[in-house]
């Protein structure tokens, strides 16, 4: 990674106003290749049409920033709202979601006609800071959108029989061994949740004490090499690996490999490939990682455990995204970058969390059920976008993001 | 309807590669103002993408002319039959039909370049009588796909919150007052079944006597104010009109008006627009009509008594479809055209039918279970493609073809 | 089949209240062995628990004939219509059909003295003219559920795995090798249709003329030999063999044989048994059997085609059932008995139908769409219940009743 | 409560032996007014029949304790376990979860049967201590499992629209208002989970230190009048007090009243009653204790907050269950009793936590992913089996257990 991207596309070296335009600027780079149709599709409930995620994360500014904060201002096609809405109720009725994917109109054209006219708008509210807490939010907003836009298209582009590539496929040297050690806690008292003046979700707060036990935490993420041999072992036959709902998952759905495995194959951005033995293992749900950590005699660690170790690194290093560019775990090393890692963690609220009023607080809130917490960064997340007290979250069954796991350990 | 139009598309009067050439030529006329996303979305299982229809009719002409009777012809591309196949178990594995709306790729350029590589490749076979027999058969297949690709799409808009027309709308005079008579038979033994030497589907023969009973037939379809009437009277509130089948269905899926009725409006290929009162109501279910006769005191005709009294029309008459514009069923007579007729026969075979040999064997026989038989031809049938002794056939609940019905009485 | 045996369920050689009481009293026999429990529980929605089809019968009895039919009557349990009316939307709400298993209360003798009130309440009404029609066809309404009893008891016993019979198993003597010759009919005007004054039901007519081509008809039903050798060939792995719906329920089902059918046994009401090489094959779906016709190079009856021959034949010989015991085909030949007979013709009303007024109507008019005719009788029906103009009707995938076909031809 | 009950089923005050034989003669006096057809119907696949309850806790006694610790012992019968056997995956193959219901063999006299047997094999094992913790856990087990069979009997008796009750109604005394205080804590390091050395699950340790802020604890559970106050406030149409998978259930299922309620009434053991209004709500899921704090301004308690205040309690006081006798809340306080208290902490492992080798352990661990844990005891929760450390757990949908909340707040 080139300084230069660095401050391209970073929170804490640019002006709000610089941040803003990288981030709409970024959106823009990553759809570049996709047609009309590429843009329209969705594969499964789950996932967005990259078209979507362009209105909705306009939409998202001319909500909260123009329609409620700038005088005079028309919203630029009044029947809009209801397709790109995305689950705030307290914004009113909206389009099912399991229907974004018939929305041919309005075209590609029309949705990048749409974020310059909102990006046009946005100008004069840029450098003013009764704004800029909201305008912070809706960047770190797009960013989520820009990392979930890469996993979904890479959904329905799997689907394809054709296996079609976003991007050529660019030539990358194969990840080195893992480091086999671990990095150690002595326990005590950790303070956990986000610190400082810098913009964080809602989630990450308060911050508060949190009393650990002495554990360990393996510096390198599980790699493919080390999956396949979970495999060779049986790992997806064996019920005594698994969770009882994992299980039940696993006899459901036939699952038997990581998701966009195929042979010695996976599919990626780049059409399928032949998989790197020492890069991270990615694609693989909170069931597949609590079994492997089983079979392997270890554990996940806890949100608590991750953070407390991860605040001594710096969430800025390791393989993220920089650019529009194919994202790939290439291994190597740190606690952000490749994988977003699960923990055995539920994601719910730290002690006296409180959501925001009004419709933005529906951003984090009222989805701390059923959820696991994730950690880290991803080879598809923003630079920039994350840090030690992010807290990512889905589904235990949930794998169509690049998520992986790294191992903790009793001492 | 202009003598030449007529002309253009008729199966009588032209060579069979003009016909061929006009077929083909028509499918892009209806295509052309579709974007690529518009021809890739696709609404339901039952329905498909209009990019699939333009490709599977060309994968038909591919296979059965070009790869089985042209020697040394390569596939445009190998991998696509397993896209393009619709359901042809002895051409092998394909792609699962409710996935069809995920292909992005091919685009539609792309599937416009296979046509004219198709077409090309054609020429030398279009004047071999060896060949004329699968030739008129494909012809007469993509005509069927042209009614359905309009059928499909106009289901495809329709899920678009923001109503999409695909034609801007063009005036049209409103519809007369039906004629409230009947044409009567008067019993006795009738041929069923096609004659001749023209091109007809396997499943319209053997032609075969059949004793019919006396009966009459409507002079014109249902139409839209009467079906209002049908609703006012409680229509879809009161099992005993229904089948219990249907009465299932219409709790189950909480129907109570035709499909595309809203209030005072309907949906269109030209968008949201009044109803007619005296055109013929379309997109009905067999359930839906079934009880509507119920209700009339009347029931639905045989598909032999409809062959008996529909042998003395003109199938080339009627509001059938001529060129690219948008079909809308507008009344005024006659046998053929507006709508098809649900009958109250389900489709199997006549008495000695037996399936081609080969894969062109699944076009028909394969499907003689579960559904009934319709008659007659629509607003969006390529005039020419129908006649007396064509059958068309739907499942039961299925209403997003242009189906329609026309009352019988016993005598 | 002794003759007292005969005259005891005969329709044509008792009083009306003679058969009444004999037809009540088959009923207690037939369950003579279940255990509450037994008769409580409810294996799939298509099947009614035993102590239901009691209750059912018998509010048959209550509701048309004493509630309707004789003055001052009280119901037996105000609350028990909602439990036992079937489908009759004339009466009102009732249970939904997949929660009559979970009834455990009234009780099996509860339900008996229900039946025993009701008995005693009715015999008044048995001498009256009045009533004779209702009466008969309450008879023959419960005869229908004494097949229906035997087969759903049979499909709840076979879900456990202790595999428990209803019955002793008593020893049977082998079928004897099937005749291998055809019946011929030379074609020409048949009359169809219920004729005479005896009681059938309405939709066995009107009587009317049908024009029929040539035709065979095996005079056995197919063998569970014959049946093996159409697995032994494949048949169920080759979709040319199948209707569209037909391969489509095989592979989401994972059918491979009959139901009942495991390695070399079958399961009967007297639990595990080997199977018969020479028995007709029974438990089989229309799909199935429209399968193994086409394998065969044959073809289904129609229903007509039945018909016509089977006028010469006696319906009250053949294996049908006599007294409580367990039912089981045994081979033998004529046209009534051992299993219902598949015919390639869907259950659609004869020319001129008119289904009752009333509540009664419902009984058979407004199935008319989606079932396919069986003619016939089988081994679970009461013996005098069939006749040639009978029309049996179930769904193309149905195969819990004993189910069987007999061969077709084309002269 | 006299007593001599509470020495019935204590854990404390009693041999083992003495234990065993309370608890296996309070099943029997549960089920004694169940027909055998009551003991085999199965209402939804999360419950099971009282009768597979019975025989399912004889088959953990034979499984683990005699087949593996009495020589020459041998199964009652060798099909059985198939049957009987819940989801130890160890233990090998079993009948459906969903199939339990259509057991009507072996009847409840057999398994009675099979309970007698058992039980009379365990006497050599009873008093020896090699098998003593076996035997406690076998206790334990079959204590959940009574109170799983009054919840899931009541459920199946509430399918019955007669609404029949297993025991009749006896008069309560009206619940007192409830104390409207709070308990509070300080904050500061708690010890959480089970210290001692009586009997408790492997989830409920390893004993560890948890830090916990200053926190307030309702003193009383939240009241049916309470809860209609919700209701009447629009509770359940207002999206903004739900959890986002909580909405979705909502408008999914249409919920809109806390299981068993209709109007003023309440369905019970008992049939339906009126509601007391100071009783404590009952049968509420997650989402909807969820909403209801957050409606009311507060929040559900972590289970860590939970046990820090109840350790101050007395377990065995409060509405527990002593003899067979209809379960219902009653209010007046304390932390055990009346309704198990969903918190809003998710069933997870506490640190260093190891399930124990073989199928026993498989107990519980496999259980920890997406399931809450709940507190206290119930009504129908056999005194002496809960305590403050016990951990209950089920998925936030469900409510068909006496599941209610104690509301927390911040201090």
């Amino acid at each position: 990674m080139a300084e230069a991207d660095r401050q391209e596309n970073g929170s804490g070296h640019r002006s709000l106003a610089g941040r803003f335009l990288a981030t709409r600027s970024l959106s823009l780079d990553l759809i570049a290749r996709l047609s009309d149709a590429d843009a329209t599709i969705q594969s499964m409930e789950d996932a967005s049409p990259a078209k979507w995620h362009l209105a909705h994360t306009t939409w998202f500014f001319e909500t909260f920033l123009l329609r409620d904060g700038l005088r005079d201002y028309r919203l630029f096609d009044a029947e809009w709202p209801f397709l790109f809405n995305s689950y705030y109720e307290a914004e009113g009725e909206r389009i099912a979601r399991c229907s974004r994917g018939l929305l041919s109109r309005p075209s590609l054209d029309e949705v990048l006609a749409y974020r310059a006219h909102v990006d046009a708008a946005m100008e004069p509210l840029l450098g003013d800071p009764a704004h800029a807490g909201l305008v912070a939010l809706g960047i770190a907003h797009e960013q989520q959108h820009q990392e979930l836009l890469l996993a979904d298209i890479k959904h329905a582009l799997f689907q394809n029989p054709l296996g079609p590539a976003m991007w050529p496929a660019h030539t990358t040297a194969p990840a080195p061994a893992p480091d086999g050690g671990w990095d150690e806690y002595p326990g005590g008292m950790a303070m956990i949740g986000h610190a400082g003046t810098e913009f964080a979700f809602d989630n990450e707060g308060p911050r508060h004490r949190v009393l650990l036990e002495p554990f360990g935490l393996a510096r390198s993420l599980v790699t493919n090499c080390e999956w396949e041999a979970f495999i060779a072992d049986g790992g997806y036959c064996e019920p005594r690996h698994w969770l009882s709902d994992g299980w039940a998952w696993v006899c459901r759905e036939g699952i038997s490999a990581p998701l966009y495995w195929r042979e010695d194959r996976q599919f990626t951005h780049s059409g399928w490939r032949e998989r790197d033995p020492h890069a991270p293992a990615t694609h693989i749900s909170y069931y597949e990682a609590d079994a492997f950590a089983a079979w392997a005699g270890a554990r996940l660690p806890t949100e608590f455990e991750w953070e407390a170790l991860a605040q001594g690194g710096d969430p800025r290093e390791g393989n993220q995204l920089d650019r529009a560019a194919p994202p790939m775990p290439a291994g190597g090393g740190g606690y952000f970058g490749d994988c977003w890692q699960w923990t055995r963690s539920t994601y719910l609220p730290f002690p006296r969390f409180r959501a925001a009023r009004g419709a933005v607080g529906e951003y984090n809130g009222k989805f701390m059920s059923g959820q696991f917490a994730l950690r880290g960064a991803s080879c598809a997340t923003v630079r920039g976008h994350s840090r030690a007290s992010y807290r990512n979250f889905f589904y235990p069954h949930q794998r169509w993001q690049f998520t992986g796991l790294r191992l903790a350990k009793d001492l």
